[in-house]
């Protein structure tokens, strides 16, 4: 998938309305299973996970606001944010006063139009711009919601790449908020376009589309996370903001420590905070998981509002998250810890031609010195990314030296 | 007590003559009973002490010097600095060139008069001010020191608030030295205080009123000092200086974790010198015991003068002391190790009321968030005091939400 | 051996043409040998010692190049740099154009004569100043080297200083460069100096004189390092730049932080690259083997030329260095952990002389500070230079104080 194909699945994803729940959430899965393959998982309203059971479904048709003159000046169908999530069905006449409960706005930008949800409350409302409720004359109004909420199921999805070995890498994107671009198309697109790129790898790669929380909560319940060697939420993917990564709660992982090495993210620590980190980093679970974000969570204007739609993010930003991502994932990939075979003093490289083969690179003097501090540093304790923190030379470098080594038959790998 | 009642105790405690041993311990003891209940023990003369033996008791009645004109040029009943401690008995006669042998005083602080004792080598002295001396005629001078050093008992007192536990916080304040207000009536003056402040406490408190080093060994060698979790010496409580607190031997304990994360005492490094901590953290004890005074030890010009007079020390300061130890204290009472009962992802608080009850609050967000640190945390590795370190969340907002979540059965506490 | 007595060495050995093999080695050892007494021994060709063999013995008598008209343009007579070492013998006339494949110069130094060998590769060469080389005639010239590389054997030496204990401190000095004074006759030097100072020594000392790499494999194949509790390559120390010292790859053995606290030497961390210590530190090894030179491997311009000769090092750099090692050692020597047999409280030292009989001493109160500290330490755990560090006094404070406590019967050392 090129750029701009990422930035055209943004676009296609988002006039349809997701939730944690119903059939805006099966139509964005149709619309990613063109891309990749799809498990796709239906989980009956009532399912207990972990501490949570499975909501009803939500499903919605039709709302809107009609002013007394019976012109509508709210519609779900210009923009799905106008409802807030998980409204219960509504019709009725009411005067703007009385309405006026039900209607959110951001006063501090007052052309936006917030998104809001209430999942385990039963209410219904309207979000719109300040400056829209501002022109609104008093008068009896006539409100619709044409939702259901009822049972039905929890809908996520998987991507599975098979790998060399059962040992997974996790990428967890949320799937559950309507017409967001950045918040989280974006995370998806690049997900997509990287589960494209991958070809016959070491590791098993695990992609999930699942709602937040709830969805994240739902997987857990569902799978055993033991096999999980490394692991990120990818979310807020496309804006212009520099990229950030968020440690595990581990904070010492190799993804950890490859984000800190090999990009230019600046790295954050672990807050229970955020995506669904909180729910994999929880601990019982504890697992090595990160997050992967341009601009961290909440942390743009544009956040949570309308504002966020496909004009914030761009092929350029993603394809620059796209790239970090797979520097990251390929060192993971070369990533191990070698046992040096011949550790009493330095084997003889000349005659296994380790030195003249060198001869005709530009880079020979610090290849030397990579299969130098791979040698030395091949304890069975140090992985490659800790040689290449200690030695300063660039992780390629040394992965290329410790292969090397290994056909020379002077290292073993585990793996 | 007040900020003046504390002053008022020091400058009642003042004019008494205390030593290692001796009456003005007991009267200091008498005056101290006033507030607080004390246990009082009366070691023999000869009782081995770890490493030591309980010295021979010292009482004194008079003491001064006569110059040649028959005036008495220096006399104990104005200011008991005036006598050397533990001088042996004397009347002589004797030119003030012999004399000058027994005569101390402080070129460089030429008004003050030092304070000097000899506990283990026999010998009598007196201390004045270098302008006195000055102005002595030669001649012949006339000495008296009127003072019994004989078989008796050392003298040490506690206080003991019962807690609901048997572990135990140690406050330990020396009381051998005479008329000096900063060092150590100010301390006395502080736990006192506290100790009336303390209401069904978790811990049992234990306020030991002792001489310094002998005083501290005795009660180490009548006592299992196995209960002791937190602890501290409290000295120099008054003075105009910052506060400073002494971390233990360990470095690490909960109580050197607490003065540094709440409140504003300069933190030093362990050494062992100092007051009787170098005798609760020697090696065979290391104690979780520090030491807290506004300047440290030996740090003002004024210490072991006469200059350290109640002047010296305000209400003012042994009121932020007392507020110090008193959040610290609080905090340590509130310390606990938690351990999340629904540890694999985030329990639903909504449904056990834990979003919606906070509504009303200012401070909604961050109980909100100090909920999600404690239950991310609450591993039974990190107490409380880590949590709110790792979190920047101040230290009562993250107690709060751990008693918030205890009590909705998410949580188990140690004890 | 006297500042200049170093330097006389250094000059005495200058014109040996030394290689890793060969009676320049052995010329080398008898004048070593005049000074110190050495166990010498010969390792046959062929002789597999760890992943090497020992190579075929080289020795040489004569090389030169005559121009067209029979001059002798260069000459091995005159500085043993000018035949590459290991070249195999050659007699032939061949135009300059041909001959220039076998030359070595350094454009960038055209003054400069450098030094290469070719060890593994049989190969003949000779090197030369740039200047010299841009003034030859075009023409036939004569080329001989008059050599023979052939079974024969290694040598190398050691010189072993008797201890109190069967541990040992190595100190291992690469032979085998020619006409090189820094890198390493200065290392040798120092090492010879610092040899007879040492009188009845603790630890067993023993000197390595060995040809690098192949040296240092064959001895480490022929020895059991089990007993090395100290160690270091001593090279390049005559040159005028500071001293430095390179940490074992452990990086906080003793001798790591002995250079660290008692010497001005900038510390660097292991790298395995440099002198022997990349055996000594290969990971089956691991010996805590630092390396003490002046200017680091390869770090000055002169490194590896005819400009390190003996008016590029001076008696002065060596006593420097000399110094430097001779603290470390004498520090270690008396490094131990103690336990306190006291440990409960503070012994009373004043009962065992200790107080009185330091009034005397200018740094009486340095003194007693350090008896507290090194009670307060001696745990079986801290070190004296631990205990120096951590208190911030002079190691030999430290040391000093623990002799006094131990005679007084109150520490328990180590040995």
């Amino acid at each position: 998938m090129t750029p701009e194909g990422m930035h055209d699945l943004v676009r296609r994803l988002y006039p349809l309305c997701r939730s944690i729940t119903g059939d805006g959430v099966r139509a964005t899965l149709d619309v990613i299973a063109e891309q990749v393959a799809l498990d796709r998982h239906e989980v009956p309203t009532g399912t207990p996970v972990l501490d949570w059971t499975v909501p009803r479904e939500w499903n919605i048709r039709a709302a809107w606001i009609r002013d007394p003159s019976g012109r509508k000046v709210v519609d779900f169908a210009d923009l799905n944010l106008h409802v807030v999530g998980y409204s219960v069905p509504v019709h009725r006449r009411m005067p703007l006063a009385e309405l006026r409960a039900h209607l959110h706005t951001l006063p501090d930008q007052p052309d936006l139009v917030p998104y809001r949800t209430s999942y385990y409350t039963e209410t219904w409302g309207f979000c719109l711009a300040q400056r829209v409720l501002d022109g609104l004359p008093e008068g009896e109004y006539e409100v619709l919601i044409d939702s259901t909420l009822a049972d039905g199921h929890l809908t996520y999805a998987e991507h599975v790449v098979p790998g060399r070995t059962e040992e997974e890498v996790l990428i967890s994107c949320h799937v559950c908020h309507p017409s967001l671009a950045n918040d989280n198309l974006a995370g998806i697109a690049v997900a997509v376009a990287f589960a494209q790129r991958l070809e016959n790898p070491r590791f098993t790669y695990r992609f999930v589309f699942a709602p937040g929380t709830i969805g994240a909560i739902t997987w857990l319940a569902r799978n055993d996370p033991g096999r999980i060697r490394h692991g990120l939420t990818l979310a807020c993917a496309g804006d212009p903001g520099v990229l950030h990564y968020k440690r595990s709660r581990r904070g010492d992982t190799a993804i950890d420590r490859a984000f800190a090495l090999l990009t230019d993210a600046e790295v954050l620590d672990f807050t229970p905070y955020g995506y669904d980190e909180r729910q994999y980093c929880s601990p019982g679970f504890n697992l090595p998981v990160g997050s992967l974000t341009r601009t961290p969570y909440a942390g743009y204007p544009e956040y949570h509002t309308s504002g966020d739609d496909p004009d914030f993010v761009s092929a350029e930003a993603m394809s620059g998250t796209l790239a970090a991502l797979t520097r990251v994932m390929s060192a993971l990939e070369a990533d191990r810890r070698y046992v040096n075979l011949s550790p009493f003093g330095e084997p003889q490289l000349g005659r296994r031609g380790l030195y003249g083969s060198l001869g005709g690179r530009s880079d020979a003097e610090r290849a030397q010195m990579a299969m130098l501090w791979v040698l030395n540093l091949a304890d069975g304790d140090h992985d490659l990314l800790a040689i290449a923190e200690r030695s300063g030379l660039p992780f390629e470098t040394v992965a290329d030296a410790a292969g090397r080594l290994e056909a020379a038959g002077l290292l073993k790998g585990d793996r």
